[in-house]
């Protein structure tokens, strides 16, 4: 076994503590990775402040990059000293209908996610980024293009797989108005990616300081959502609207705003069901979805179109000594946009 | 002015009653239709039991089939002697993005529906097909092709629209399996609809004696949707689903029981707001969205298809005077599985 470093939550609301674990020997389609950035995601902080207390220790994190140190006998894409990065999915059946598209993130029996999550093999826990080695099977474990910082990049993972992939799969471009709504560690990226595209882009906040920041990030737009008769007069205008807020809110108001046939794609997970007027949905013909992470096929997407188009999270790179901190700051949403811990 | 007699609401709960009242006297583009057959819709009921007092004497219906007797001097489609069909809705704004579309029902600036609309030229109160006579624009007007009985076609305007167009526009053909949520007025529809584009047809229903005339109207399969396990084993399975409960009820079952990608489109309107799972509809990037009628591009696509499958409604034919007695078993679902009203 490989002796690792980590950060780990020992009890539901507990500060993360320095922990010393294993990682597993190398299984010959496996890759180590020294662990150089990896980014705080709102789950992280769900999961440090509600999380199973059965399955703690746990080391958060899943948005990371870092540097190959050995891989296993098998593996063919990688070798030592290359760049890369791993996200939210370390392994899957690889035979249903979703692997077998590489959406794994939707894998029928459910996806190994990167900590938390059992083995398919021996069973045993997975245990996250914020630490530093990582040990994933070559599959789902992406190179970080030339040119990308791997600092910035560590949230693309996550969070900009997340917003990247409605925007694909929805065609977001030239010709089309994409709402952005939350202009947080999702939306800002949501921003970015959809203003690359090619789209017209409207943001929605409930924050006039962001709205200006938005508008800096490529909005062609804002709306302060806060304000119904601004809401009101976006009846009509969008063809996809990405839905980032992760609190419980009304988003009638979002549905109104979508053209005919146009899409709601929530990206937040609320603790509270969606409340959905049955006309505001049929009037239009519109469409309610919801989105969390991608599969490796699109996770490779987005990593090339973001070194091609330059975009990386904006973000605020902390020590991992400051991780608690961070972690507190998040939940007060003191972030511009998201944390990066520098685990070097 | 045209005298017309109709049955008409005096006042939300009464029973419809004889009533005479005037139809306009033809404009240039308008056809006057002698109607024989009027469908009993659900919202028919709707508007006779609580419908707005302000609105009444009001005469339902907009399901019609019949003969026209005239027509205005800038007609070309139509002539004296044509059987034909009127739906719910005869005008709208012609220059929306919708109607530009020939998708009139979702006319951004409201259609005007077949009765308690507000006619978009002399704003009089528009009234319904439990009538002699009804005047329509020609571009309103629907041929009734040859071989469609006009009584178990009236149904079609409304019931059979709101179940073909989602068939249509989610592609429901070979390879796909379509599930039908509810076996009445618009489920019994929509499954013939489903099988004979081809597709495999899935009916859930809480009625054991349903699923057994569900199979005989060609469904391929029945699941009882009171049955949690048997529903809990349709995960996955779906392409698209039809949700025709207009009660309210829970629709989480069948998101999940949607493919990746899967629709999941609700056709009845409850008095409530749905209640959705963020996670049941994530996982696997399901999508609910909703329908209620076509505009008039899809209705007459849907006639051609139902001549050439030969598919009317299934329908008890009640006489006019008998109207009432039908509203009354209407609202306890005692019909199998649309009741049309001879206005001969």
């Amino acid at each position: 076994m490989r002796q690792t470093t980590g950060w780990a939550v020992n009890e539901p609301g507990a500060a993360l503590a320095p922990w010393a674990f294993p990682r597993r020997d190398l299984r010959e389609d496996d890759v180590a990775v020294r662990i150089e950035y990896t980014g705080i995601c709102g789950s992280d902080l769900h999961a440090v402040r509600h999380g199973d207390a059965a399955a703690m220790p746990l080391v958060p994190g899943h948005e990371m990059t870092g540097t190959v140190t050995t891989v296993g006998t098998a593996v063919t894409g990688f070798k030592a000293g290359d760049r890369v990065a791993v996200g939210n999915v370390v392994d899957s059946c690889g035979t249903c209908p979703a692997c077998v598209e590489h959406r794994e993130n939707w894998c029928f029996a459910y996806p190994t996610v990167t900590y938390g999550g059992i083995d398919r093999v021996d069973g045993t826990l997975t245990q996250g980024g914020f630490s530093s080695e990582y040990v994933a099977r070559e599959a789902f474990v992406y190179h970080l293009p030339p040119g990308l910082d791997p600092a910035g990049a560590a949230p693309l993972l996550c969070a900009g797989a997340t917003m990247f992939g409605p925007l694909r799969h929805w065609q977001a471009g030239p010709g089309k108005t994409v709402g952005i709504v939350g202009i947080g560690g999702l939306g800002h990226l949501g921003v970015k990616f959809a203003h690359a595209l090619g789209a017209h882009v409207i943001a929605f906040t409930t924050s006039a300081a962001k709205a200006a920041e938005a508008l800096e990030l490529g909005a062609d737009e804002t709306i302060l959502s806060t304000d119904s008769a601004h809401l009101d007069a976006a009846k009509w205008r969008c063809d996809l609207i990405l839905d980032t807020v992760g609190v419980p809110h009304d988003i009638n108001g979002y549905l109104r705003a979508l053209k005919l046939d146009g899409t709601l794609c929530t990206l937040g997970i609320p603790p509270e069901d969606w409340r959905v007027e049955p006309t505001s949905l049929l009037y239009g013909a519109k469409r309610l979805t919801g989105g969390s992470g991608e599969g490796t096929r699109l996770v490779r997407d987005m990593l090339d179109f973001s070194a091609k188009h330059s975009i990386t999270a904006q973000i605020e790179l902390v020590p991992a000594t400051a991780i608690n901190t961070a972690l507190d700051r998040l939940e007060r949403g003191d972030v511009r946009y998201r944390f990066v811990v520098d685990m070097t």
